[in-house]
Order: C-alpha cells, then sequence, then structure tokens
C-alpha cells in the first residue's frame, strides 16, 4: 500500500531506525519509546491488523512470533524479560493499520496493560 | 508437564472457564480479570514462553495467532478493538511458565502497556 507509513519504512522509502530485516519481516525502533527497548515488529506485506489476519496467513504470523523471539536475543532481552504487545483498534491505540508488535524491554512492567 | 497449572487446564484435570479449544489451542477466562474481557489462550503443548519457541514451532506459532483471532471474533471484539499481551519473563510479569496470550476487550486501553 502506496500510502502506508509503516509500507513506505519497511521498503526503506521512509528511513527509520533499523534492527532486523528478512525476506518477511522488517523490526525497527518506535519514534516514541516507553522502555529503554521499544522496537515494532512487521510483516512487509501489508496486513491492516491481526484482525485481518487469513487462515493462509498461518506460516507468516508463525514467522512473525518467532522473528520478534529473534530480534528480543539480538537486543539480548532474554535474561531480563520483555513484554509483547499488539494493538487491534483505535479503542486498543492502534494508530497506524498496518501490523505491528511492539516489543519492549529494559525495564520492569506493571499490570494492568494499560 | 504434569505439574504445570495450565497444562492441567488445558487437559481439563484442572477446571476453567472455557472459551475455546481445538486440537492445538486452549483458551479459557483469566482468574484476575484485568478488562471486561480477559482470556489466556495458550498451545496445549507445553512451551515456556515465546522465547523457548523453535523454529520448528512456526506453524504452532501462527495458530496461536490465529487462534487469538478466532476467539477474539467468537468474543464479539472485532469492532471495539482488543490488545494482545505476551509477558516473558518475571520481570514482564510472567506467573504461569507455559506461554500464555492475554486477550484484552471491552474498555479502552491507556499508553504504556504497563
Amino acid at each position: 500500500m502506496s500510502d502506508c507509513i509503516f509500507c513506505q519504512i519497511a521498503s526503506g522509502k521512509i528511513p527509520s531506525k533499523k534492527v532486523y530485516e528478512d525476506e518477511y519481516l522488517f523490526a525497527f525502533r518506535d519514534i516514541n519509546p516507553v522502555a529503554p527497548e521499544h522496537v515494532l515488529v512487521i510483516p512487509k506485506r501489508h496486513i491492516a491488523s491481526l484482525d485481518h489476519l487469513e487462515e493462509a496467513d498461518e506460516a507468516l504470523a508463525g514467522k512473525i512470533l518467532l522473528g520478534i523471539k529473534k530480534v528480543a536475543n539480538q537486543l539480548g532481552l532474554e535474561e531480563s524479560g520483555y513484554r509483547v504487545v499488539n494493538n487491534i483498534g483505535e479503542n486498543a491505540g492502534q494508530a497506524v493499520f498496518h501490523i505491528h508488535f511492539h516489543l519492549l524491554g529494559g525495564r520492569p512492567f506493571g499490570w494492568p496493560p494499560g
């Protein structure tokens, strides 16, 4: 989608602080971090939200979760722990309608999660 | 794992308020809900956390994300939105070491997420 900011970040048209990239995924630092480590992990393919995942996307969905783990390990968060958050819809706080998983680390996290 | 409380919930040995079940997944209401809808989605197979997912688990990981969407739709949350949270490690708030995704809905959610 040419007008999607995250599609443009994933393709390099809009610069970002890239943390990880492979054939299917792109990860970059959130411009408004709420933790010492705050990375967004997205599929390169445009999918509006988790609610738009189809059965045929099972493999890609699996790659996303494994990719989050990979990025967390790259950041050295496996010992100190981390939180993964995905918002679906405006009420939940989704601001960009290209599915993105917040990977948060580097501090303790309270409960409830917002 | 015979001593894992979530394995025992998934197998029915410990009662729970079941919301969804299929061959791979089990979903049940959190006993300490922090939102009007608060469901835990888990794989039946014991995996300690996201950090313990292996490449060979890609399909199962995909089923988990698709299962979360399925449960959210079953609860009628697709219009009002929902938040999905996964904690990895004690610092992040993981209390049971069987991977579980919090599916939260029925109210707006603030930022940061804990």
